[in-house]
């Protein structure tokens, strides 16, 4: 096995920062060792296969992608990266575990779904993955195979209380898979949106022929994520399943996280980097159909209400706990276009799994997070979220190489003709400029960015079986 | 230097544990590292100078106690314990640095106090040892001193809205002093009682001859706790200033401190064991005049009310953060007495300094906390809150190597008889019995505590100086 | 027309109190004047056609049920009183006006279901009467029909958000009727309780043998009523509608209340006598089959969560602005009974209409609200909110002479051998004990209750056609 | 005894409008009747020595300011308005109550300020007129003569948390007087700013050269209201003694008072017209000195914070009960002008009294209130919070007959040279023009302001014995 030597750098935790060599043995951290390459006499540098310098740098646990839909078939179309694509952007980016969501349709046997999107990743990823399981037709078989999820390795299942006739589920469902959460403790994952309630504006505002991107974030009104978050957390009360809401992006349902945190419940959230930097007004709003690059759900937020600057506190006081980036990518052409003249039929997603380490590493810099809180909410919550820790989330003996050489002093451009590789014909982020650089990827000890090249190979990845959420009492 | 192999054990920190071995090479952690005593060939075991073997056991950083009164001078005595017999208990109760406060009196030199502390503590402490200041004269010299404060690696001072005549402080010098922990990082530390309200109940009471400790505990009413804690929020708002609340011990309190959180003030809470286990009747309210032994302020709460179950919740939530003792011991024969008849002249006091470690440990096994939050807000939070993190609070290479064995599967019975060695005639948690154990302590490389004997000598322990708060953004 | 005096009482309005003589004249009040009888000269006690002596007693505006059931079709069977019973016990309990509700079933014309009540009650009541509008099927004809609804004098309608396949409305279908009421400024009556939660609860338990009146509270949690009335909240902010929610008997409901109302949303509440006197444990968990007697929704909530107290308090402070009835009795015998061995079969529903006043009342007595409030909440809200006041809610010139005096100085002895009038076979307050008494009624000016007889008629009352809301801005 | 009828108007209360004739019997209101001047056929319109038309207008009880400082003493100057002045221009502006204040200063005989502000009234007013007791140095005497006050007729009394050397309580005295308050129901009012906070900022501002009046607003910062606010709220939870918060300015003060009302306390707050309409960039901020002639504490806020939409929120939801003006004025010239170069010279105060019903109606055009509640907030509120409801605040048979024709289709221009009133060489209200006017008025059933002319004589009015507070349960 080969061993490397990831010397002079700064080793981030969750919890402080600290000059250390990190030494890898094969796939796993074999030390974590005082600076100077010398341990009880022995010079490592001359001992180890390889050495990368660090000096001036981060060294950080990969991050962990929480939220992604690789090939995700919506509205008619299918999300343009599969798992090579959208793994190997994640590389790029510093992402070196990504959890993805195997799909339930209504009327599918769960257990089906799951087997089908093993079929999928296996092979083809650039790092390592796993799979949460979409919920989307609860019955006395789904949740039975519900309830032997955590033998497959997947301990975490989505619900959707937004897309009516698709994924959604109602209030007597998911009370029923709820007490499955609570038994088993599977993490019950949440699309709060009031789908119902959105479904009716969406009718109304394309009759009155308003038909553009902008309106897609009207129709989505923050008072259905403020309400169907708060009916999530109170069915969470009820039941007594532990919840995390994703893709938080209004700050009235920021408030009631906090609340139910304050009352003592295990209710999480996440959000995503486009509501913390993106806008209803400046992007949705764009003109013509540019918009449309930017239709996700929940939408983007208006910047006249101030939900980014309640998130970002939210993020620093622990009210939302992690940040994924939803990915979900569709192209302009073929796909986005299939919603020209109704907003509704756009499909919905943001591509960002390549930017999601460098946009967060902003808020460093920004002074918005620290650097420690920067690894937290990126990699050790997650981690410690979704039952990888320990595997993955920290730099620490026995934890999978996972590792990223971060330059705060490097550079990052952003766009499209630049060095996304994401396949998407365009890019959410164009034009963002980042005061720091992903320098070197390691995935289980292989080094598979560097110098700006990637190194790796279609199939490095492995399918990760996860233990039980490691962040509840 | 010596070097020592602490191997076999799970290592814990505030976000995960893991099977690892600890390489301590003088003073401090040389490397963490893959159990099985091997790195790169090298038989570790063979090599160093001790191995200590922590199978099936928990090895932590040693405690740290943020809040302890060594003797403090308090209405006309002295805290029974001084630095050698209290830094010994701790030592002994798995906590290996403390941080005392130097007192500046009305009329004195803030400059002064701290010299004076610094000769009473040199040359006397078992563990490592750092201040806070009390400042109990605000004065234009006084702030001049606070603000070159940072300077002698003193990064905290504390005031106090309670005891009007004594250490109190009024909102205008509140104000002044917070003015210059805004513009100096200094952290503001508050007991946050509202003092002159107090003392009309107490002579009300007295008055009325309820004399007894019990009236105590009724004189500091709740609504008193609350307001000053709430009034400290704000004025910590107005200035910028950080603001630690010492001893929050009312769920109101408490709640005041998760709104201000809410809102994303840099505000944070400590809490003690005593409020997690001990109540008004139960305790102050005990038959004649042993509930002097509990008289500390803020006082012990009714158990009608509820208060242990919020606050126990606050610390899963982290709307409050670590715990402290407030270690403040007097004896019952000589100190408490004096308040025979007037329990006003009760100096008030509980000594906990040996017990902390083990008491929060039960609430682990109580399903409480997590192991990891056990460390967390007994050792981890206390370093970055008071500028000691990476030399603290963390087992890592380059961290001193205050290390603690615990034995999940130990018993601790506490007791005057029994086990505990502070200087006091009694002990405030006669017949705990806790379903753990410290087997083995290490200050700074050196074997302290281990098979029941106390290995260290008076003088082991060095003054700290400290670093500004590093949990701040 | 004949005249009356009504001499020598209190006259009680919302805001105080005072000493007046009331002149009637024909069925409206001419004029409320100084006591002694005599204006201008002229002696009004020989003057006018009959003199009521009110000396020692209070002068109240009549009572306003604002929520009764009669005849009201539910689980299989027919609420026991009809509008001659039901109307004639409210005359002898002092209330002088019911607004009860036309049932629209699915399928039907919303105008047939309105004719159809026009039909029961024409001709019956011993009292004035009109009509709220259920809404039980949300579709084009039916929206249009509730646009048109103000025309008919009938300014309020009522949702389920409970009772799947019954009443229930889903959320697209409250957001489309609530832009009607926005829209026209009907007032949106919302039942709010979880249906399709609840019915999960009620099969589950029913499957495990749980099947007794008590697990009807179980089932029932207060999360789901919470929860409901939120989103209803939610729903009123996101469309502009005002709305009142009915029979609030949850704390955490109530506190949703007043959050909305802290927000200026034109939210109100009402709550019903049993959720400020009985409960779970000594009504609903009563031996056998008792319970049933108290089987309603919103259920009885537990006597250990202090639900009663939340309630007073938000009477006073006016974040519950009115209690109701919620009238909509059943007998144990052929009724009730019909849910033996099976609780979800026992018809919902409690008979109060003849006691509300005197049970209102006794807070008076015991201190809960003011004699002003008592009548502001009993019927000058009651008007003000349901477009009634001026003609009714009021003792002022050119109101409706809907009079009651009430001996403070009185005993009300209640249950079934002794004063009640409903068609029930029991009665859910015998044995209540209340310190005061309804001497004398009049309705438009004719004495229908005096000296512990009914002199009115069958017919007596009439529909009113009533106004929108007077109650917000 | 002379007679009146109004005839043909409006009659409005706090609930509700009719048309009714008014007929005053002397000093008192003998009946409210039908409209149409006959009653059981007598034409009273023949009978009575005077009519007065009151077609399309609303015939409403007379103001009653509750907070003002006639010749107040203030910095070393005399309130420019006296007793007979103030109130001849509260007359014009259709208030016929005025509750000023007896001040005790420090070394006072409690019994000597209030013969002494008895002295200063008696004889000189144009309405009737009481006092609020300002009790300027708590000790065993002062507490003594707090506790007979309503034997004088005066039932509530006024601390200070501001003005430290003035006017200030601390803590300690607060406590004993609310005492007091509990024990005999004197109502507690509060000026709720943290005054030895702000005299820091005070002299800091100054030290650093900002001299301007603008700078008032930035030394008295929102936090420090909201503080005091908290603060007093909860020493009345501790107490139990009744409090009512004037002057209230601040969004978080309201918010404060809402959560106490939340919570079932009995707490009150008022506000005033300038923190209705004015702020602090417009008005402090203007130009030179000009700003000083807003200069009141509590102070005029930021446009940019929305605090007025708050406080209109609170005033229509009664989390903010009524208001009143502070009326305190100083003329520039002489008065204002002591504070040129030197903010904290400049005499606190504004004039309004004249204003105050014209400025609140407008409110109503405005949409932000109902004519209902302009009438509950300006007359029936105060009169029942300081206990002289039945005589004043309401238009009822035995109320004194002040009675305010407005004509709703009237104008008033407000400012210097059109028709103020007050001693003042300036107006804070300059160029404001209100859709309404003050067409008739009559104190105690003599009309003193009619036809634009002033008909009162110096000494109509009277003073007021006040019961306590009936606002209370």
């Amino acid at each position: 096995m080969a061993t490397t030597l990831i010397r002079g750098g700064t080793v981030v935790s969750a919890t402080g920062r600290g000059a250390a060599d990190v030494l890898v043995d094969g796939e796993r951290i074999a030390a974590v060792l005082l600076p100077g390459s010398t341990l009880l006499g022995m010079d490592l540098a001359t001992t180890v296969d390889t050495v990368i310098e660090a000096r001036d740098k981060y060294v950080i646990p990969g991050g962990i992608d929480a939220h992604t839909h690789m090939s995700m078939p919506f509205g008619g179309t299918t999300a343009s990266d599969d798992f090579e694509t959208g793994t190997r952007a994640a590389a790029w980016g510093g992402t070196t575990t990504i959890i993805d969501f195997a799909v339930q349709k209504f009327g599918e046997l769960l257990q089906d779904s799951l087997q089908a999107w093993h079929e999928m990743a296996a092979g083809q990823c650039a790092v390592d993955y796993s799979f949460h399981q979409i919920v989307g037709d609860v019955n006395d078989a789904s949740l039975a195979a519900l309830r032997a999820l955590a033998d497959e390795g997947i301990t975490s299942y989505k619900m959707f209380m937004a897309y009516p006739g698709v994924f959604y589920s109602d209030d007597a469902q998911i009370v029923r898979a709820m007490q499955v959460g609570a038994d088993t403790g599977l993490m019950t994952m949440m699309h709060a949106e009031n789908g119902p309630a959105i479904d009716v504006l969406v009718a109304q505002l394309l009759a009155e022929g308003k038909t553009t991107p902008y309106y897609h974030g009207i129709a989505r009104a923050w008072q259905l994520e403020e309400e169907a978050t708060h009916r999530a957390i109170m069915l969470s009360n009820l039941t007594g399943a532990p919840l995390y809401v994703v893709h938080v992006s209004a700050k009235q349902a920021v408030a009631q996280l906090a609340a139910a945190r304050d009352a003592g419940q295990n209710v999480y959230g996440e959000t995503c980097p486009q509501y913390l930097y993106l806008s209803l007004e400046d992007n949705l709003g764009a003109p013509g159909f540019e918009g449309a690059k930017w239709v996700c759900s929940t939408p983007l937020r208006s910047k006249h209400e101030h939900h980014q600057d309640d998130i970002w506190r939210a993020l620093r006081t622990n009210d939302i706990q992690m940040v994924s980036t939803d990915h979900c990518p569709f192209c302009m052409k073929g796909q986005k276009d299939m919603g020209l003249g109704d907003f509704s039929k756009i499909p919905n997603g943001i591509g960002s799994i390549e930017h999601r380490m460098d946009l967060l590493y902003q808020g460093v810099v920004d002074g918005r997070i620290t650097v420690e809180r920067w690894v937290e909410i990126t990699s050790t919550t997650p981690a410690r979220m979704f039952g990888l820790y320990g595997r993955k989330g920290v730099i620490a003996p026995g934890a999978d190489a996972d590792i990223v050489v971060y330059d705060p002093h490097g550079h990052t451009s952003i766009g499209l003709g630049k060095t996304h590789h994401m396949n998407m014909d365009h890019s959410a982020w164009e034009g963002y400029e980042i005061d720091g650089h992903v320098d070197t990827v390691l995935s289980r000890g292989k080094v598979i960015v560097d110098g700006g090249e990637y190194l790796g190979s279609k199939g490095d990845g492995v399918f990760l079986r996860r233990d039980l959420c490691q962040y509840l009492i």
